[in-house]
């Protein structure tokens, strides 16, 4: 629905038009701040403008409103891809691919779509423009859930084309559920990366007043634009306030809350760097540096690949005909990585018919060690690949990348077990 | 194996027997402590003492060691179930069920193989002695990732048998592994439980000096013998140091390291209790008094329900046939509780043919809600039943829990979405 008459009628008069910094005057207080576009589903006598702070706030027009435009949004420098370059800034590309950061929420039934175009994303952060000269595209506008290896294929080579057209980093709004997943994979298929990558979400859509994506986005952009680093990163907020973000190694980091801006958790793993929304980098644990990589795309990935979490009772027999569907299969096993004994006898016949079959711990935190229990020696008896204190997500997205490299089960133990993209610790004591 | 002849010799010359305090004098210090059980995997001439601390060291026994014996074990009162009963104490059941608390280290290959009694655990635990009369028995000898609905089936029963025979509580020895499914599985059954029932359990061997065990016991039995609560809980350490520990509801709790002795914390709620080494009790968070219910034993448990962790990619063509094969289904979907479209259809499918299919989150905390996104709205008309802030393990329990009491669906999804044993609470608001 577009704005009601009425409204019009005020944005009109004022000559109030999107992207314009308003004035807007209530009967005891006074609002200012860039008017945002209006969605179809958007309350009709509602205006959302974004205050300077980045929070946006919808205010209903009505006869007690006074609208006045302060600073016409053509007498600006709009920062979208047909802004003039600033030869003196970096580039950084932004390749959308959907999710809450790129979303609106329909007000007639509180529910959010995926609706911004990239240069919407840009509009709605002016600040970006100050940072670094940026190239903006769409490539999917999906949530994240519909994500899938075809998804990520084509994501990781619209990344390495903006590569070599000369970005120096790389910005991917994504939605946050699989953002982990994403990460995981792009990390395995872009090889040799000598520059950052970084995905970026918002739990909170960029319209409402508590959005997150204003503050991440801009994060992101200083990282990829000033930051020494090169790597797959996840950006997103580091506490509920908004002071600061952290940048998660791409196969370290788990989205551990449904719905808390500060969801991402480096599991295993100290965050790389922490992003004040102030503007500065600190960085906190060891990471690659730039230009010190060859990129290779390696974008095959073997989609038959299964997680399973163990749980007791767990019934081997109908979970075979399940496992024995695909080429691999990686087990969320209990504690050190165990299943019952019963599962156990499943996954060596699985194993003996040329499954993949990896041991993760359900845990999430700590690593697998088949050494210490008896059932723990019967799984590498089995042929089952421990692997140490990798995610269980990562170690997925990881068997699927490495079955498409090689079909020699040795080789595919080699991989699992060996530290690719920051994925693995070297083995430690078991005693913390 | 037992101890070497020169072992022996010393171990006679000095008089010493098991459980008696010997002081063990080497060439540049001093240990005192209770000689422990000698195990047939371990080194012959190492004999293990239990320090005051409630650490065990191995000591190397040969011509510089001189052991005396300080104070013999038939002087003392044994705590065991032939210890004489003290009628101003309460009396406290310990069940025991297997796992690492009662464990001992092989010392040939450094595996770890269940072999305490009861007995000998109390033995080697001689402060419960001064808490509580104690009725010990060993029920199972399992580790934990071996239990399943028909050996929660018997402890329940044991435990009922026990609170008959006038047990002021009850402690259940357990492999961490799956505590927190035997937990959850313990406050369904047990319903109206009006005294505590605490599992409790230990990440290192009871003969290894950094053994949670002895610590972990005597404060399950202050907790069991003195705490006005009622319910079933966890109790393990609260921190890397032996301080602590804490008490978790039983729906609440999850294993969260590998390895660590702090591996279990209470998701989406607070700890129960604290319960020092030294001895105090310190309530947390609203609990149950003892005395205020009617137990009532409901142990029909429905072992054909799967958990599932939803991973971008997952293919509903083959998970299709595995659900077929179960009567319940829950998911731990991404985010708020969201699968890809392909697996919503499925989902579908597979609820219009009857199967009870219950959504949870991967994220672990926080809530599911399908009332955000388009996803979750297509899978509350998919028929999925949303768990709130339940855990997926809390979950799978209890839905094996409510499929056997009712075959009414309505009733299925009416009992999942009721907090029944402090496993849910009430809808919050989703921005924190």
């Amino acid at each position: 629905m577009n704005y009601s008459e009425r409204a019009l009628a005020i944005l009109k008069t004022a000559g109030a038009k999107e992207g314009d910094t308003l004035l807007v005057q209530g009967k005891d207080d006074e609002q200012k701040g860039v008017l945002m576009p209006h969605h179809q589903f958007s309350d009709p006598d509602v205006i959302v403008i974004k205050l300077k702070s980045g929070y946006n706030v919808g205010i209903r027009l009505n006869e007690d409103v006074f609208v006045k435009v302060q600073d016409r949004a053509e007498e600006r420098a709009r920062p979208s891809r047909h802004a003039k370059a600033d030869a003196a800034l970096p580039t950084v590309a932004i390749i959308g691919t959907g999710g809450t950061i790129a979303s609106y929420v329909d007000y007639r039934t509180g529910a959010v779509h995926p609706a911004l175009s990239a240069d919407d994303l840009i509009a709605a952060v002016p600040e970006i423009s100050s940072i670094c000269n940026v190239r903006a595209k769409v490539l999917y506008s999906i949530f994240s859930e519909n994500m899938d290896c075809a998804a990520w294929v084509g994501l990781a080579r619209a990344i390495v084309c903006e590569i070599e057209a000369g970005a120096d980093g790389v910005i991917v709004p994504h939605g946050t559920d699989t953002m982990g997943f994403t990460s995981a994979a792009l990390s395995f298929m872009l090889e040799g990366l000598d520059r950052p990558v970084v995905l970026v979400g918002a739990q909170r859509s960029s319209d409402r007043p508590s959005s997150d994506a204003y503050t991440n986005l801009v994060a992101a952009a200083r990282f990829c634009a000033t930051a020494n680093a090169s790597g797959v990163f996840v950006l997103m907020h580091e506490g509920p306030s908004d002071t600061s973000a952290l940048v998660h190694r791409g196969t370290r980091v788990r989205k551990m809350h449904s719905s808390r801006r500060d969801a991402f958790h480096s599991v295993n793993a100290t965050p790389v760097a922490k992003v004040s929304f102030e503007g500065s980098v600190e960085f906190l644990a060891d990471h690659p540096v730039r230009g010190t990589g060859k990129l290779v795309l390696r974008d095959r990935m073997e989609p038959k690949v299964a997680l399973l979490q163990f749980y007791p009772g767990m019934d081997p027999e109908s979970f075979y005909a399940l496992i024995r569907a695909h080429r691999g299969v990686v087990l969320a096993g209990s504690g050190l990585g165990h299943v019952s004994a019963k599962m156990v006898e499943m996954l060596a016949k699985a194993a003996s018919d040329g499954v993949a079959v990896a041991m993760t711990t359900q845990c999430l935190h700590g690593q697998v060690n088949l050494n210490v229990y008896a059932t723990g020696r019967d799984l590498i008896n089995a042929g089952v690949v421990p692997c140490g204190d990798m995610l269980p997500e990562t170690a997925l997205v990881k068997l699927m990348w490495v079955l498409a490299q090689t079909a020699d089960i040795s080789e595919v133990r080699r991989l699992m077990t060996s530290d690719l993209q920051g994925e693995l610790s070297p083995r430690r004591e078991i005693d913390d």
